[in-house]
């Protein structure tokens, strides 16, 4: 194996080595040291996690307990979200037999640098004070973060095996910024609720990166439709994520939401709709197929999808029965998507969706902000209370007297402006990587690490692209298997 | 692949192959219909997780902060049970080299489905309010859910490999139908305590499993031998859900049980328990086998035998050295079990029990509800302090005069009555299953899934069964490995 | 597989099977029993989960509610503590081809087994009450139990393949009993703090580890360099391993500091410091090789270093950008130990450090404790407010007048220590190991075990080392891939 790639890399000649072995390291040291001038300038601890500024916060709140801090209202939702990122959607990712290192590994990559910036950036936007010229973070900030690396990590999933990770990195750097000022725009200036990121997350997400992939489509590669495939055993592993995303979807929908009640219903809503998903995922995966089969890939993603659908309206009050209603209905819209939409839009729209996340994230994403649209508009004070209507939906201030049709219809307006986002932004950052600015494209052959067992594979070498007109070292140089 | 298990399905008929794309998506659908009706017409949100109902609980409680919600008591716990039932059990079931599949995901679907029943049965018999007909679920209504699937999963497990998915449903209905009117006559009527289930989830569901096998006992499985083994990879699947299990038991266990020094007591009784376990396990383990090998289903399945155990004694004062003497046994004795017992039952009893649920549900289940009895007999106001008394075993009301002794002994007699259920319950579940009502009875060949890398290994075809008289197809076709 | 392994045990003779089948139950069974003896003697259940105490406790510190109780402050970071040791240091350690059930079997044993016994050491040292000669245990001291196991498991790591498990529960036996001195000494005589442990916990492990390492170098073990890999399925485990830990090291560093804004602080720091070091971990890892390959061991590995790093500073008020700036320098300089040192030590000073904890635990453990120093050294009352200050470096009775300098002064003088007991206690316990005492010295063929399909590979037989004089049974007995 180690001779077999150090052959390839001779063949492809040293150039492309060289250059790898630069431009990587140099991208991360570049932002790394970045991260460390504009953390020391900008960013503090709040008064919650500061040791001075929580003793005054205690006596100016007359609170008499520590249980009381911000920390033990979140963390336990902090911890599952975390796992949602790294361990969820880096194993999701592991499907492809010749990809699991770099599905895994680049996730945990790009979401590293993500949540640093998305610090930055979400403090710039949301929690600047005016005054000191400062952001302070707390737990909800860390949360905040890890979600904003989801929009950039569920835009990976489209481009799976298709582009190297120098290329991620500036998806994730534009994503990320994006989503802040699309965030900003849903939730400050259109004062939209959206606590488990239908709309922000999902919707912006999942338009993002099938926009990114439509501008780099390339039409020769269904050449290596051989190595876009699983194996029994990489199967199991995108299982462990697929299970740890389902299981933790109550903690990702309801980490921000409102203390009390406001948390546990959404983890009710959540687990019930998720629940009804997954018999009709089963249900429809099964007649869809000769000879009713199941097939893992709707197993793994579309059961997800009632996660996804409910971001918005779990926190709401949508009743126990709507909720099992979304489900029902985002278990089949989305397994019906990986039979017939995602081979529709390969062959048609040429747009190539590896772990098809306009099944798994735009729809279901755009669907949970019309949802919860819907529900918003229909919220009254008999259900809610006089003081939970203002609580849920932040009626205070300026925007006291906004009636709860017009928040449905601005709920129903920030999912348009997502879907614009995502699509408009993906157009641009698609461009931004066919430029011949970045030299050397460092493009990787798709889906072509080779695992030990099946060197003799020939790798699909032909390759003839208006991006790409060299040869590429093979992906598997990107990750060894040889200790030191 | 593809095209093998293509060729195998011709050869098998295509009668089959319909039956099987129309069976399991009509009961899903159906099921799931049934689920939203009965959720719209019973189920509501409790005063904690509703809006306007917790805004008033807290000015009727006099409560100031919002962590006093049982959600943060509960939540924590709640998300480690959830991931023991869908990676714990599922991954723990994925040891056949030929089935890992079917065990992560027919655990995924019946717990799915079953979680949702589950939140009715329990609802109409622990907290159907007679006024409004209305049943109010919060935090405690899921982790109960969680555990009422607990049961069926349990008897999935003496199943594995040998039942169709449309035969599991049926299991499971049954299955929680069942448990929820023994959980009711044994901790309301009864009024036993059994806040991990030792004797309503582990007893009652080992002995269900076990008796459902046995009335669907098949001569000829052993031809399949074969078939039913592991391989190192899937072996190292397996033991992620059994450390998760391992891990979160003490969750399991403290998940419902008191606030305050009750839960906190119930982890560390169970934590100690489950680390003697462990030592026994390897001691007998690496006795039972010539030259002292160590088997890795042992070290899976026994070590977690304490934990089941102390379902019942844990929330108790049993004292830290009370704890590891029960561990200490329940090692030894569920090692001997996979030595020695499943062996025998099935030789002789005719009996097969693939996970061997007989040493680590049945068995330690029942020696942890008579433990409970013991512990709860020898319980004083001297060590309880005379209100925790009260709270530990629920002397209020109508119980306020019952004295250590009769408590005693009504736990040995709920332990009974879960014995009683399992059996005559899982009898008759098994010839239920038996009907020739379900048409063409879909069985698939047991443990008989063809990994990529195995297809040439041929299908054992003769298989004659009185209640299997055509061929089927294989299980393979449940499960595909092919995208979209 | 069976029959190969037959042969081997036929091979190599019966008294060495015997032997085995004796040695590692009779050490399970004699510690195990002796543990319930000395439970039995001096452990209780504190004022918190006492249920009588917990009533007492509420009415004597006029609680109300009982989500004061410590429980809640520190459960969700135990299990999350107790998902890294079982599951993280577990699954990190299946790297190797032929050694994954070892690696995560024997951390599973010994840490069941350290955690009794840590219990216990702690419990003499720390909260003995000298009335009534009992220890009494809560939630904190279970965390300090799992902290206690991770110094052994740590030092597994260095030896990982090259021990017996007997070995390995003498390895853990002492090392328990060390790092209870050790912490006695650093954390009470010389009053630092060092919640993380970088100096309690990995530092001593690292270095204890190493130390044994050394005096067990056997100098042909090279040629078993051929087995001494991974295949690319047992590093995608390890990769669960790494990303657990990764994950939860904010939980690590934070589960038994202040409550309130200690806890929130620590984490925010963790957090930040590990997502700066997997930027860094991956440009040198990039850097360091031809072509630009990234190697999964640093990926595995280096990227966890921020964490230990962390241990002693997170606390403290070292600002955000402090944290990253550490994970900057970690990230780099593990993965230069990776890269050159371990190869290094391996060539010149005969150490063989299988899992690489010198550049893991030992280098950044050591690190930690100075930079810990140093933040300390700079704290002032006007940062951290003069309730702050004496709070989060417990300055209070005896310790009231120490200057911060001072503490620095003691922070570093810890360091030292822990370094002095790793090595020299390393060192004894390496030669207690070599003793003959043992009998025939149970050693395995190094990373010896044999997959089903590799069985054709000959296994290293010739073998001569002054340790070792005899031919032993072949790893692969330890594990059976067999049921029942």
């Amino acid at each position: 194996m180690g001779n077999c790639c150090e052959r390839a890399g001779n063949f492809f000649g040293p150039q492309n080595n060289t250059y790898i072995r630069v431009s990587l390291p140099a991208v991360c040291f570049v932002w790394q040291i970045a991260m460390v001038i504009l953390f020391g300038v900008f960013i503090r601890y709040d008064e919650e996690s500061d040791e001075k500024g929580w003793h005054e916060f205690k006596r100016s709140h007359n609170i008499t307990s520590n249980i009381e801090n911000d920390f033990y209202f979140r963390y336990p939702s902090f911890q599952d979200v975390h796992v949602m990122i790294f361990v969820g959607f880096g194993f999701l990712m592991t499907f492809l037999k010749r990809y699991s290192f770099g599905g895994v590994g680049f996730n945990f990559l790009i979401a590293a640098f993500g949540l640093q910036w998305a610090l930055l950036m979400q403090g710039w936007f949301h929690s600047l004070d005016p005054v000191t010229g400062k952001i302070t973070i707390g737990i909800e900030s860390l949360i905040n973060a890890d979600f904003c690396c989801a929009g950039s990590l569920i835009a990976y999933g489209a481009l799976l095996g298709k582009v190297s990770p120098v290329q991620l990195m500036i998806v994730t750097l534009f994503g990320v910024t994006l989503f802040a000022v699309e965030e900003y725009i849903i939730l400050d200036l259109l004062h939209c609720r959206d606590a488990g990121g239908s709309m922000v997350i999902h919707t912006f997400g999942g338009y993002y990166g099938l926009a990114i992939s439509w501008v780099l489509y390339r039409p020769n590669l269904n050449l290596s439709k051989r190595l876009n495939g699983s194996v029994y055993h990489s199967d199991l592993f995108a299982m462990i994520g697929a299970l740890f995303l389902w299981m933790f979807w109550p903690s990702f929908n309801s980490a921000i939401t409102n203390h009390g009640a406001g948390q546990h219903r959404t983890v009710i809503n959540t687990y019930l709709s998720l629940a009804a998903c997954v018999l009709t995922t089963f249900a429809i995966s099964s007649m869809g197929q000769k000879k009713g089969k199941l097939d893992m890939v709707h197993i793994q993603n579309a059961s997800l999808a009632a996660g996804v659908a409910m971001g918005t309206s779990a926190e709401f009050m949508i009743t126990p029965y709507g909720s099992i209603i979304v489900g029902f209905c985002c278990g089949i819209i989305s397994t019906f998507g990986y039979l017939y939409v995602t081979p529709f839009l390969e062959k048609r729209l040429k747009l190539q969706d590896t772990c098809g996340i306009h099944n798994l994230h735009a729809v279901p994403g755009m669907l949970g902000g019309f949802v919860g649209a819907i529900v918003a508009a229909a919220a009254t004070e008999e259900v809610y209370g006089k003081e939970g209507l203002v609580e849920t939906f932040g009626l205070s201030g300026k925007f006291e007297n906004r009636s709860m049709s017009t928040q449905g219809a601005y709920q129903a307006a920030g999912t348009c402006v997502a879907i614009a986002f995502g699509l408009v932004g993906g157009v641009c950052v698609g461009f931004i990587l066919r430029f011949p600015l970045w030299g050397d494209p460092m493009v990787f052959l798709p889906f072509d690490y080779l695992p030990e067992d099946e060197e003799t594979i020939p790798p699909v070498l032909e390759y003839n692209n208006h991006m790409i007109n060299k040869h590429q070292d093979t992906h598997e140089s990107q990750f060894s298997l040889e200790e030191s």
